[in-house]
C-alpha cells in the first residue's frame, strides 16, 4: 500500500498532518510487533539507503542503517561527509543531492547548518529525510519520542508532560513541544528562566490553545507529570557562572527526586546523558530513556518504508 | 560467462584492449536495463567488494557500493585508510594487498600517490581496480565518460568531442583522450595555452593517427562539437595571477554559451563542479553530467563482476 | 546447537576455559571448510552485527565484518567512533552499551584503554566481544593465533613455539602465552633483556607447570623451535638508543636465519609488519603471517556465531 507519504521529503515535523503522524505511529507499532516475533522483513529488498553525514552523530546513523536493515534493505554510508573530496571542493548540496538520487532509493543528512536537508531534497529526485540540520530541526527524534510515550503510556491524550532543562537551545524540545500540541496534553515548561523556552514556539502553541504552564522549579513541576522529558543544562549557556551553580542541581533528576513526584512518572531523554540523570534512576521501571532509544529502529523503519512507498 | 577479463586488475585504461573496453560498455548496458526494469540481481551473492580510500572521495566510493550492492553482492569499507593503524605504522601496500586477499573478492583502492593501485594489486590475489591514484589513472571515469557518450549519442564513431578547461592537469582528460583515440573521433583540446594538453600525451595521439585541433577559444570548439567535457580551471594552476582574470570568464559554460553552439551540444562533467558550468545550464536537454554521475553504478558493476567472473 | 558461549562476552582470553576454546577451533575448523567449498552460509541471516571502533584497526574492523557477511549476517560500523558526538559530548561506555543492544545483536569493541569493552559489555545485553582495549588484551587475537598453528601444524600438543621481539610491551604474545601454557607446549621467550617477558606473565605460567625457555638469541631459539611468532622491537622501547643500535638485528628475521633454523619452522606475526621479518622470507612455504591473518575470517566466524547461539 502507498500513502500519502510516498515520494515524500520528511525535513520539518510541521511538514506531517496529524494523520500522516499517526499513520507513522501505526506503522511503527507493526514494525515493532514483527522485530519481537523475531520475523525476518524483506520489505526494503535491493533498496538502497545512503546516509550522509556532515556531523558525527552515531546514535542517529546507526538507528537509520539498523532500520533498513531490519527491513532487509542496503546501506551506503559516508560518516565524515564533511571531510568529502565534494564538500572540500566546494559542491553545492543541490549537486550532491543530484548524485545521490543516482546512488540510492532514499538519503537521510546530518548537517550544521540549518536548511541544508531542504537543499539536497531539493536536487534529490529521491526522498531525503532530515536526520538533523543544526539548530533547524530534527523531525524523526519528535516522532521517535512521540512513539516513546504512546509504548510506555498506551495513549497520548489526557496526560501532563514536562519539558525540563535547557528549553532555550533544544531543537529536540522545540519538535517535540510543536507535534505534542496537536493532542490533548498539558505541556510543563520546567528551566531556568534564563532557558526558557523562546517565544517563537509558545506564542504559536498558545494561539493553537495548547494548555502550558511555565515554572522554574523541576520537583514542583513533577508532582503532576506524567512523563518528564530531560535535557541538558550546559554551563557554557549562562552569562553569569554562578546563576549555573546556584541553579544546576535542580535540574538534576536522580532517585529522591524520582521517589517524591507522581507515582508512575515516565522519565526520557533524547541521550546521550552526562549527569543531568542520576545512575541510580536506571533500574527504576519507569526510566524509559534506553527504551526510547532503541525506539528509533521501529520508528525510522516506517519512514523509510513510507517515502519509498513499500510500507 | 567468463570472459578475458576475469581475474584481471583494472590499473590503467591502457591496459584494456578495445575488445575488452567494447565489452565492458556491452556489460554495462546490460545492467543499466536491469536496473531500469526494477530487476533485483544475484550476480554478485556471497561475494565482497573492499573498498579502500586513502583519500575521500565520496563519489567513486559510493558508485563503487552501490554498484556492488545492485549486483546483489557486500561490501566493506575504509573511507579514511591513510589514518588506519597499518598505514600509520608503516605497512606496505603490497602487504595490505596480501591481507584484502584474505577479506574480500575484490577491492577498489583510492590512493593520492601515483603507482599506489598497481602496489596493492601486486601484493593481492583478488583483482584490484583503481580508483583513481593521484596525477596517475583513473581508469573507470574514463570508462564511464565513454559510456555517456555512448548513451547519450548512440554512437562514439564520427563525433566531435571537446575537452576542455585545464588540460594539462586533468588525470580525467588525460585519460579520456587517450580512449577516445580508439575511435573515429575528432577531439578539439580547448584551453589557456598555460594549461594545454602536454605533450606526452598528445604526441602519442597523433602518432596513432588522432584527428586533434588545438585551439584556445572554447565558443569557437563549440561551434561544430557534439559534445564538450568541461574541467575545472584553478587559480592557483597560474603562474601569473592576471593571465587567470583575464581568461576564466571564457571557460565558463553558460546558458546563452550553449545557445549559440551547434545544436543538439552534450555537455559533460565529472563532477563535483563549482562555477564552470552555470546553474542556468541544468535544465537544457543535453545537460548530461548528473546521468554521468549516475552511469558510474552500471559501469562499474559490470567492471565488479567481469573482473570476479561472475557477469 | 546453542553452547555455553551462548550469550557471553569475550572480554579476556582466561574468560575461555579450555573446551570453549576447542569449541571454537572446531566451529572455526568447519566454517574454514566451507569457505573453502564456496558454500554460501546463512547462519546470521537478519542478524546485526555493530563494529565499534575508538582507535583504527583495519585488520581487525575488516576481519569481523566479513567474518559477519560470510555468515550471511549483516553490519553496521563506526570506524570512528571517538569522534562520535556521544563519546566527545561523555557519554559512558556503559550508556553506550545500552544504545547499542537497541541496534545490534552483537558488537565488536575496539578502545585504547583497559577495561573499555567491560564497561561497554556491563551496559549492553547483547554480547559484546573484545577486538582490543589498550595494552589489555585482544582475545580474538590469541584466538586466531592458535588456529593457525592448529592449521599449519595438524596439532598444538608436542610443539615448541618461540615468541620473539619486544615481550615487554606486545599484548599479542601476553595473551598467546597465556592461551598456549593449557597445552603441551614448551615455550621459548626470546627478547632483548630490557623487553624480557614480565614477571606478572612468566609467574603465573611456571605455576601452572608450563616449560619455558628464557633466551636472549633469537637465532638459537630457531635451532628446535617448530613455530616462531614475531613481533616488532620500537626504539622507543629502549631507556640507551646504542642497545638499541646493538639489538636490532638480532631480531629481525631473514632468509638466512630461516635456512639455519628448524627445518619445517612455521613463521606468524600478528601484523603489520615493518621490517622485523624480510620480504626474502615471503616465498618460503612455511612463511604462515598472511594466511594468519586470512584465519581472522573463520576464528570471527565461529565467535560471533557462538556467542548469538546461531554456530
Amino acid at each position: 500500500m502507498t500513502t500519502s507519504l510516498f515520494g515524500r521529503d520528511v525535513i520539518r515535523i510541521q511538514d506531517l498532518s496529524l494523520n500522516e503522524v499517526n499513520h507513522v505511529m501505526q506503522t511503527a507499532l507493526k514494525y515493532s510487533s514483527a522485530l519481537e516475533a523475531g520475523d525476518l522483513l524483506d520489505v526494503m529488498k535491493g533498496k538502497i539507503l545512503a546516509t550522509l553525514f556532515y556531523e558525527p552523530s552515531t546514535r542517529t546513523r546507526l538507528s537509520f542503517e539498523t532500520a533498513m536493515l531490519r527491513l532487509g534493505g542496503l546501506v551506503v554510508s559516508v560518516a565524515e561527509a564533511k571531510s568529502s573530496s565534494s564538500a572540500a571542493k566546494g559542491e553545492t548540496l543541490f549537486d550532491t543531492g543530484k548524485m545521490i538520487e543516482g546512488y540510492s532509493d532514499v538519503a537521510v543528512i546530518r548537517h550544521p547548518v540549518v536548511g541544508s536537508a531542504k537543499e539536497l531534497a531539493d536536487g534529490s529526485g529521491a526522498p531525503v529525510i532530515n536526520g538533523g540540520d543544526g539548530a533547524g530541526q530534527h523531525p524523526t527524534q519528535a516522532l521517535l519520542d512521540l512513539y516513546t510515550i504512546l509504548k510506555e503510556k498506551g495513549k497520548v491524550d489526557g496526560l501532563t508532560v514536562t519539558l525540563a532543562g535547557d528549553l532555550k537551545n533544544g531543537r529536540t524540545v522545540h519538535s517535540l513541544s510543536n507535534l505534542l500540541s496537536n493532542y490533548k496534553v498539558k505541556l510543563n515548561f520546567a528551566s531556568p528562566k534564563e532557558l526558557a523556552m523562546p517565544a517563537e514556539i509558545t506564542e504559536p502553541l498558545k494561539a493553537k490553545g495548547a494548555h502550558i504552564s511555565e515554572i522554574e522549579s523541576l520537583a514542583e513541576a513533577l508532582n503532576d507529570s506524567d512523563v518528564v522529558y530531560m535535557t541538558r543544562i550546559q554551563k557554557e549557556r549562562f552569562a553569569d557562572p554562578e546563576e549555573y551553580e546556584r541553579l544546576k542541581g535542580s535540574y538534576i533528576l536522580d532517585r529522591a527526586m524520582v521517589d517524591a513526584a507522581k507515582i508512575g512518572l515516565t522519565i526520557m531523554h533524547p541521550l546521550p546523558r552526562v549527569n543531568e540523570i542520576s545512575t541510580d534512576v536506571d533500574d527504576y521501571a519507569g526510566a524509559a530513556y534506553f527504551r526510547q532509544a532503541a525506539n528509533g529502529v521501529p520508528v525510522r523503519m516506517a519512514l523509510l518504508a513510507l517515502v519509498t512507498g513499500m510500507a
